[in-house]
Order: C-alpha cells, then structure tokens, then sequence
C-alpha cells in the first residue's frame, strides 16, 4: 500500500540523537523555489507530535522562514522549553548542511471543557459544486494536492488589472481524499498565493517570512472533517515598504472555525 | 534627571557573555502576578535592538509565555539564528533562576520604498477629548501608566452584563508622553484586557500565551506620533475549550496603522 503524498513529506525518522528527526523533501510539495512553506510547517508541527514526552494538542505555532529550504534531506530539533501542568512549550528547527533553515515555536495544550462561542462570521458562500474548480498555475506544484474551487480573488490571470480588495476565498480539499489532522490543517493555514498579486493584478517575488497558526479545533473535530471541503478566507491588512500582513481562516463545510492564521509576507514590488 | 519609568523597565546591562543582557522587573509595570506582559516583550525587542550586529529595524515578534516571571532580576539572552541581506531572524529568551521562562523569536528588516496601502479602515471613532478618561482596575498597576479613554468595551464593572461583541476600542496614550518607539508600540500591543471578560460580563482566570506582533510602521513613523494618542482595537474570532484568540490593529490619531496584533490567550471560564 502506497502511503498518500501528504503522509510521505511529513514522515519523520528517528535518529540516534533524541529530539532529532531526519526527514525528505517530497517533489509532490514543491514550491517554485524549493518545498511548499505550509508543508514545512506541517513537517515541523509533526515533529513535536512524535515526540514522546509531548502532551496535549496544538494551540499556537509560529514558523519563520529564515532562508530556502533545499530539495533534500532535512533534520528537525524539538525541543521542550517548558512543561506546565496543561501546557508544553515547544523550540523547533530546520536544519540543513549545518545551518537553521527554518525556526519555530509551538504551545500545545491539554483541552478541557469551557464555555465557548464562535464570534467571528462564516463568510455567506455558494456550495463547492457550485463554483468551478480552477487554481494555482501549473508551475506551483504543491497546488496540484489540492482541489480548489475560487469564489472570490482567485489568482490573476494575464490580463488581470490591480484589484481594489485583496480578499481571496475558496473551498479547497485534499485531492486524494486524506482526513484532516493537525499537520494539514497546518499546511492549508498557507494555501493563499500573496496578497500583493491580487492588489497589483500581477504576480511578483513575494514570500512569507513567519506564520502563525491558532488552532481552535481539536483532534476530534478535525477528524470530524474527513477530506471534506475547507472554505478558506484570507485578506491583508497594511502593504508597507517592502512587507505585508494577512490574517485568514479556516472553516468547515458546516461552520466549525477550525483555525485562524496570520502571517508577515516580504514582498519586491 | 530622572528617567521615564518605561525607560526604567527596559534598561539592560550587558554581562561577560556576548548576547546576555541582564535586567529587572519594574514595580510600576507589575500586573496582578508578575510583569505586565506587553512589557516583557518590549523588553525582548529592546535586546535585540541593543546587539551590535543587528540590522533593521523589527518586522515581526512572537513571544510565548511559557511560565510566570517573578519579580527581580532576568537574563534575557538574544541570538541571531540567520543573517541575510536585507532581514535576520531572532531567537530570545528570558532566563531566571535557570529556567526559560519566556522565549521569542524576531524578524527584523530593512525598509524600502515600495508600492504602499493601507487596506484596513480606521474605525470611525469620537475625538479623545470627546471621550471620557477611565482605564483598568487599580490591581492592574501598570495600567496606570496609560490614560485611557475607552470608546466601547470598557472593561466590565461589578453590575455588568455579558455582551454580545467581544469588541474593545479604545484611545490611549503613555501618561508621562515618552515618544512612541518600537519597545513601547510592543507593549501597547498587549494593553487589551482579555476579551472572555467582555463575553462573559466578568473578570476571570485568563493569561496570554503567545502574542504576535506584525510591525507596520519605521521608527520615523513611531517617532512622529511623539507622545500622542494611539487607537486600538481587538476583538477575538472564536473561544473553545480553554483558548480564545484575539486580533487587534493600533493606530495612530492621524490614521497610520503602525502595528497589527495577534494573540492566544487561556481561560479558565
């Protein structure tokens, strides 16, 4: 039995030092430039996930892109910074030919019953069968794992001209049916193309520099999901002299917000 | 002549070892246990600014709050985990009594002209001096540092009702009018009482643990905001089984957003 892409970029081996984990770039995941960023954090998610002394879930992760992740083998170093009572502090990096690629911090947390409420509104959408299926160009080659169905700020086209919203939403699910967990959810918390390109109706050297996940679902809820439909929802806040922001969420088909994200993206033009 | 007592609480002595900076919780920023959070991480900026082979200027910062600081002396030790051209990428932590007990990391860059735009709006607010003056309960000592003027979502008083917005809007401004820098728009990033209170019309057990921090404006902007007011804005997206998130803007009285703000915090309600 073949493992599903996903699951063969985020495997992990063990090494003989503890809390260090060797893991592949997977061709599948590739970016324009080296792998996807969603799938590196969902690699460096996963590497907490493994570790034995972990506890509970993940509530908050930051990843930042510090230089190009090479196509090739990669060493990840958890490391436990703090354990408390509900919670576990989390110290991840990406190590290449000697040299920290990528960093990040995660906060996991042990969930328990409280008063809850969902404030922010899902956004008023069409069903995915109703919205046609397009999505990145073909150069991306990590967007072929997904299924995505654009119903507002899909990517311009050639003759697109400068858009005055740099909202993009869209129903995406994994192509090959994979049900939803921690690390893919992770990955989708990445799977807006720049907000710059929207706005300026071109595409240019953009790329995110650090990402932060906030998970408000838990490991049951995502499961829940299956390979379902995610509507996806991401928009900028401020363009300024060479860097942007984008918060963005993640929904479930019947409205659970799974995840909300942000992230500071370096942009050229 | 004596000092702003902001510029008390982020004053750090270096030490024999390069990248250790030594300082000292300050009484008039206490929160009801330990520091106020908005100071610890204005204080981990300030470490980095202080690194002789620091570039830029900051573009993003994370920092988790893994456990309580106590008052009295902290280490806080900065490394440069990557250099590259024009950014470089942090990593910070906060040691007492040979434990982490606060860890960050930085992306600091160099600005350049690029296209601009500011796509979020300001939200359409009475003057300050429209606004009648109010602030947080006098346990919450560093919050005396501040006027504030709340515009909506004061913080809950004895007789207070749940609301249905976790919405809090409110003018403030350093009461001694120390110029506005990077260290004190992080601390300000925090000055947001938790949003469960508003929801739930009273104060209870909620902490902070990991606050992002998107950096709009340079320190030319920051500086001619001088002592002026700031308006800020927060609101959370969804509370669940123990963690609510919250997402603010800051501004400044003539319309530039300096800092977008992001935070999951924990609550016990």
């Amino acid at each position: 039995m073949s493992l599903h892409p996903f699951d063969e970029a985020v495997a992990l081996q063990p090494t003989d030092q503890p809390g260090r984990w060797r893991g592949h770039t997977h061709a599948e995941w590739a970016n324009m430039v080296g792998p996807f960023g969603g799938m590196t954090a969902a690699v460096l998610l996963r590497a907490v996930e493994l570790q034995p002394e972990r506890i509970g879930e993940p509530v908050a992760l930051t990843v930042n892109f510090a230089a190009p992740v090479a196509d090739g083998p990669f060493d990840i170093v958890a490391q436990a910074v703090r354990t408390n009572r509900t919670n576990q502090h989390w110290l991840i990096e990406l190590w290449q030919d000697g040299a920290v690629k990528t960093n990040a911090t995660a906060v996991f947390g042990i969930r328990r019953g409280t008063w809850s409420d969902t404030e922010q509104a899902m956004p008023i959408v069409p069903k995915p069968e109703d919205v046609a299926e397009s999505g990145l160009p073909d150069t991306i080659v990590w967007a072929r794992n997904y299924e995505m169905r654009y119903i507002k700020g899909g990517v311009p086209g050639l003759a697109a001209r400068p858009e005055p919203s740099s909202v993009t939403t869209l129903w995406a699910r994994d192509r090959g049916g994979r049900t939803l967990d921690f690390p893919s959810v992770t990955a989708m918390s990445d799977i807006f193309y720049p907000r710059v390109f929207l706005r300026q109706g071109a595409m240019s050297p953009a790329g995110t520099i650090s990402l932060t996940t906030y998970f408000h679902a838990d490991a049951q809820n995502l499961a829940a999901v299956g390979g379902d439909y995610i509507l996806a929802s991401a928009r900028a806040n401020r363009f300024s002299r060479g860097y942007f922001d984008q918060s963005a969420e993640l929904w479930s088909a019947t409205g659970d917000l799974l995840v909300t994200t942000h992230q500071m993206v370096y942009f050229k033009a």
